[in-house]
């Protein structure tokens, strides 16, 4: 199994304080050591880095712990392989592109009764059931929703039937965005956490690491952060319930009907 | 306009030596600092870092730079804009996947003439031409040869093919490459040299900076270094001539009937 971390927030913000405690489940507080990755939206633009060490010992992770890349829209992932081998292209998150933007997705989970049909626009390149996941739910989109993307309430509702059915076949807790919408699905175990004025200080769980957000923001921020556990011990995290799709919008979950 | 890099080799090496010299030209001794990006194989998986940031002033250009990344078909692209404004969208090289395969491209160039026609499967993202000639190269491998990659002779011909067209439109040096095969095409100005034993001495051009290469390669060795211009200069690079799509296979052009 994996574990995920997601961002997003109103206003561009740096990921390192929860990336520090998050990069140390990766071989250190924690066993998911084969591999990890991070996207980071910029407008229409997407960088990701992926590495298939352990993040604990990864240059690439050390660069982006200390390097602050300020983004609206984070996706990470660490990985414990389960299906595929430890290899590069079997890193999450993956990403593919539709409607002229680019798609990102990181799974935690398996789904060993998962077969994927084939497909006529995407392709697996690796070899995890993640992956074809991911081509299965951007097929379905494009299929649907042929020439452009539609309001985010109609993508919702068929971004939920075609959950639905692959989260029949194993456990499917997944992020993913384009860097307009950012889509939380618990199957099993997620969680996030509204950071809004009044801000605090936050401890995390996995090192002895205090940020004091008072001295960091403005009064106007909103960050939502998603994580399968908590990150911090001295704050109260929601979970999210088994089943349910969240949208995040500038840092806040949107209500849709279920 | 701005310039490229590629590497090509038998097995895999880092790209350390060629990189600080051609970085050295995203703002120190030439004007390409309007991004850069670098994108390395590893197997099928794929790597890519990108900076809207000059890459002399880039901590990403930083890690590249002195963390050795081994592979055997790199792309690399510093950026002076011409169409398209500075962000990371627009950053070269672009990925998009074709057949299970991710597929990476940068080009060198203008193409003032160009419009790109609707397409069935690649939409670009950003706003360059470079990026929507990328997606036409695509979409017609794909109309051609809908199910599975094709042998590379005939990848080549109708890679040539749209490349001819293109190239109708302006200038058009690009690097192409999915991890397997590795393509050149010199519209205006291209280069390259193969290193292999006995191996000698190199000398960068930007830089005072030398490299023993007996001192770090092995007897059967090979490998193909691709640039605008020369990289060093006490080595003999061999100009690609204007029009010549070149393929490269374990840092060595294939000879190909023109």
């Amino acid at each position: 199994m994996c574990q995920l971390l997601g961002m997003n927030c109103n206003v561009p913000t740096d990921i390192c304080f929860s990336f520090e405690g998050f990069c140390t489940r990766g071989g250190k507080t924690d066993d998911h050591k084969d591999g990890w990755g991070i996207a980071f939206f910029e407008g229409k633009g997407c960088r990701i880095f992926l590495d298939e060490k352990a993040s604990v010992a990864s240059p690439i992770a050390e660069l982006v712990r200390c390097y602050p890349i300020h983004s609206t829209h984070v996706i990470s992932h660490i990985r414990k392989a389960t299906q595929g081998q430890i290899s590069l292209e079997n890193c999450h998150p993956f990403r593919r592109e539709l409607w002229g933007r680019y798609w990102v997705f990181a799974h935690n989970g398996d789904l060993p009764d998962f077969q994927s049909t084939s497909m006529k626009f995407y392709n697996p390149v690796g070899t995890t059931d993640s992956e074809k996941a991911f081509c299965l739910i951007l097929e379905t989109l494009r299929q649907k929703f042929p020439h452009a993307k539609p309001p985010t309430k109609e993508l919702y509702r068929t971004l939920r039937e075609i959950t639905h059915t692959i989260s029949l076949k194993g456990i499917f807790n997944y992020l993913l965005s384009d860097g307009e919408d950012f889509f939380a699905h618990c199957s099993t175990k997620l969680c996030y956490i509204v950071r809004q004025a009044p801000f605090a200080a936050a401890h995390l769980i996995d090192q002895d690491l205090i940020v004091d957000f008072r001295e960091v923001t403005n009064e106007s921020d909103r960050v939502a952060v998603i994580a399968t556990t908590p990150l911090t011990d001295n704050e109260i995290w929601t979970p999210i319930q088994p089943g349910e799709l969240l949208v995040f919008h500038d840092g806040l979950p949107l209500n849709f009907p279920a």
